[in-house]
């Protein structure tokens, strides 16, 4: 469909002009991407900038959303 | 204080053995980092493997949250 990346996952976000939050399965285990794409040849290709969540890293992140937010308050 | 991390931020979230979610000012913009980390002569060093975001990133990663989760489940 339209919404699929290159790599055969699904982009979820559009999070800036070049960076992108796609979810894909990858050897049978769904991974959470956060990543820079670039544009070759008319393709959007993955970048070198960005991490892979396994599903417990995910979930981590996702339960700390109220600290980073707090951390970002005392921060600004 | 025993939060810090070595590059001047605050470690919000360990997600794994060596990946991190800090938060940091660079250049007065605040930014969220998921990183690798990595151990040398008993320092923390960030990996080559992360991705740093702004607010404007950081917040609509945030706001994608349940997105991401019912693209997991539409994957597993």
């Amino acid at each position: 469909g339209k919404d699929d990346a290159d790599d055969g996952g699904v982009v979820v976000a559009q999070i800036s002009k070049n960076k992108r939050v796609s979810v894909r399965s990858w050897s049978g285990k769904v991974m959470v991407d956060v990543r820079e794409f670039y544009v070759k040849d008319g393709k959007d290709l993955p970048g070198r900038k960005g991490i892979s969540l396994t599903m417990d890293q995910w979930k981590i992140l996702r339960d700390n959303i109220k600290a980073i937010d707090e951390a970002i308050k005392e921060n600004t």
